[in-house]
């Protein structure tokens, strides 16, 4: 059984990855640490993080990114793997985070997701593939009305791994209205729809000669972040110091 | 045997309704109109309107719109019926052919095809049933990258019906990239892919509480204007005076 | 305030129901019933339906078969409108509840989602607008792996539609698999997908000469039915006796 | 330049090629082969293979079944590396092409697409992450109403390319109507849809838990056939004896 420090486990992810754990009989938690105590989680919650004392193999952070300082302190003096899943780190966190690796294992990603990585790591091979064949490339993600950053950070990940294979990067293209212009090549057309409930879609476009590829990825629910989460601290759990992320899950 | 009179002939849309009209024994043509006479199209081309003397019931029209007007004075001294497929027409151009629906009937339309119109009346009627029931309309469009320009004819169709039966009609918003706000209700998203060769595909979303329907027409060739524009001589050799259009066909 | 007596309160969708209406100021549950009294609901449950004896001006079901005769007895008694969502019913209970609409207002639905049934009625429209030209009509049905049940009840209500507005209806085609034959005109193809956990999504085709139109539904959870069994309930606290389904609630 | 022999020059596929090839500055089309000589192509056609004796690099055929064993022969004699697009050949004739490329490179492939070839080795990729993930697997393929064979051969290329890296190989399942049993983990859903003048569609889903992905690929014509054959045949042009497939050219 490996034993989580869930970190944020009163706040909406904390709350999932918690449901989820009692329903696997690898994993279990055994101390919640967060600002406050609000729950009957099940396990003790300690609202100050230096005096969590309960023995672990692992902790699951998903936070807010000013609880992210003390926590790297906590993880490295206890030597305890961190799945770092809070997003919004400064750049000085960021290095902050990579020196931690040296001491501690870490695994970060903007997006936790099984699926969504597994697919990022594929359009990646399909730029690869396909990139010099004189496919174009478009991002079509789609999420609920009150979402207010626009790309989504995912759709994001999607455009960042299809760049990082290119020779010379793409820039993006959010607006085509009245430009009265043939589409370049060297652009990614990046569409923001929003609506409703949705939960979360991502689809990415290889547009070639009388041929489309489409990727595409539907979300449900946030489980799947806590699912990916779950996973990667048991992943974690056996690892030795260094950065980690989700395709090491996948492939590992 | 309708007897049609083809205007614009040797242009791509001529030529295919050509084509089409050879299959369909319905339906002839029993002259041509355009610039040159540069094709063997199997029947007579008169490169001077006014010097066509053929017997016909019907003219279509897929011409430029500088010849609309010799085209509207020739169809009212003939009192034949016009099919009128060109585009871009311009205010006065639009009140001219307002005044000779008073002497013959005359068919226009954005988009001659059947299947665009029957959804784009959809639409409509979804709008009537949905729009007081919090669903949020999203319209997403894709073409090959050499069309210039954005939103698509097609896409303002569908905006401007939905619109057509809202109390207070929608903006339009083309990028919301950085906006940082929620999704304001009084909006429509229009979006602008561009790829490959797509001919051309129409979503209009409507995203609601927990659920998302979708209207969706995908065109493979131009022939589905073809055949709108023959469907539509062949509905309107027989009629008397009046403005007309698909509607007309669909439900006559 | 309209008070809403629900029966099979403490059911999947009992609950479900009971958790909006607290976000409706419009209306409120004022008793449950239910053959157990377990949950700690905030209104009185009766587990022997002729003891409830609380002042209410609709009643919304969701339970089981069996549970629908002493509920139609009930409503009859107690002269409420009677929204009837469950599904399974013999012929011989179908006959009852007729009989019983000539006493009381009762609605009933294989579907009680809002999104749903608007777009049962476009669809049916479709098909007066498309069949006689020439347009392959398919339905496209994806639910969880749990569901046993195929096609879904959803996936006959939109092929029992398109059917009702043909001259001869079509017949259904659930595998083409090693057929060998091209497709006749006269079928409706059905196919059900079945993976993971997707909620439920209909996508109805239309294919044609160089086109295809795509009406399309998707789910993301049970509340649509309650939304719509909501309003189905303050739509028919007014009504007098008779028969009404859910195109009442939309055209009304 | 690179000299093409066209093996089936006169049929659909090789017109089609042909007028890529007039497109193309790197290649040019020096003989053709068919039963008859019925078309003005542009170069010699020999009705009788063996008295084609044009110096050439590259034969490609686009044929039927038992025209390729003469082809082999040929190829074998003149020392030309063959791309060859015929389907439907017998076990004999295949054990015939293994034997061939002991002499001469030959490429083969059940589908000459670069996209669907690219796409069937993402969907491989795919299988080998998420297999063991708990996603169920179904396939649905779009096509015209006159296609007889069902499924289309280039879904069997995509379950088979899912099957060859299971350690158990799944089912097919061809019909869920009225099976009222959960859905088995072991089995492909394959799903064929047929309507109007459909090209072709392939959408292969990976349902797991709260998330779906899709890969799909729309084909517009059957020129990206023949792309595919063309970029195959400069590929193989400089190769030595061997048998290759469409991988090859991608990565290669």
């Amino acid at each position: 059984m490996i034993k989580i420090i869930m970190h944020g486990c009163n706040g909406k992810m904390g709350q999932v990855i918690s449901d989820l754990v009692k329903q696997d009989p690898e994993v279990e938690i055994v101390a919640g640490l967060d600002a406050t105590d609000k729950f009957d989680n099940g396990f003790p919650v300690f609202t100050n993080i230096f005096e969590c004392n309960v023995e672990a193999d692992v902790i699951i952070d998903f936070s807010i990114a000013k609880a992210v300082d003390p926590l790297i302190e906590f993880a490295k003096e206890r030597e305890l793997p961190l799945v770092l899943c809070t997003t919004g780190l400064s750049e000085a966190q960021l290095k902050n985070v990579q020196e931690a690796s040296t001491f501690i294992p870490i695994l970060r990603s903007s997006n936790m997701s099984l699926g969504v990585n597994a697919l990022v790591s594929l359009v990646k091979a399909a730029t690869e593939m396909l990139a010099n064949n004189n496919y174009d490339i478009e991002i079509i993600e789609k999420h609920h009305n009150l979402k207010v950053d626009a790309p989504s950070g995912t759709a994001l990940m999607f455009s960042e791994a299809i760049n990082s294979v290119l020779k010379d990067p793409y820039a993006y293209n959010y607006d085509r209205h009245d430009a009265s212009v043939p589409r370049p090549k060297n652009e990614i057309g990046m569409h923001t729809v929003r609506g409703g409930t949705i939960v979360g879609e991502h689809s990415i476009l290889f547009a070639g000669q009388d041929e489309v590829i489409e990727f595409k990825h539907t979300a449900q629910s946030k489980a799947i972040f806590a699912n990916g989460a779950i996973k990667a601290a048991k992943y974690l759990s056996t690892k030795t110091k260094g950065m980690y992320d989700m395709n090491n899950v996948i492939f590992g």
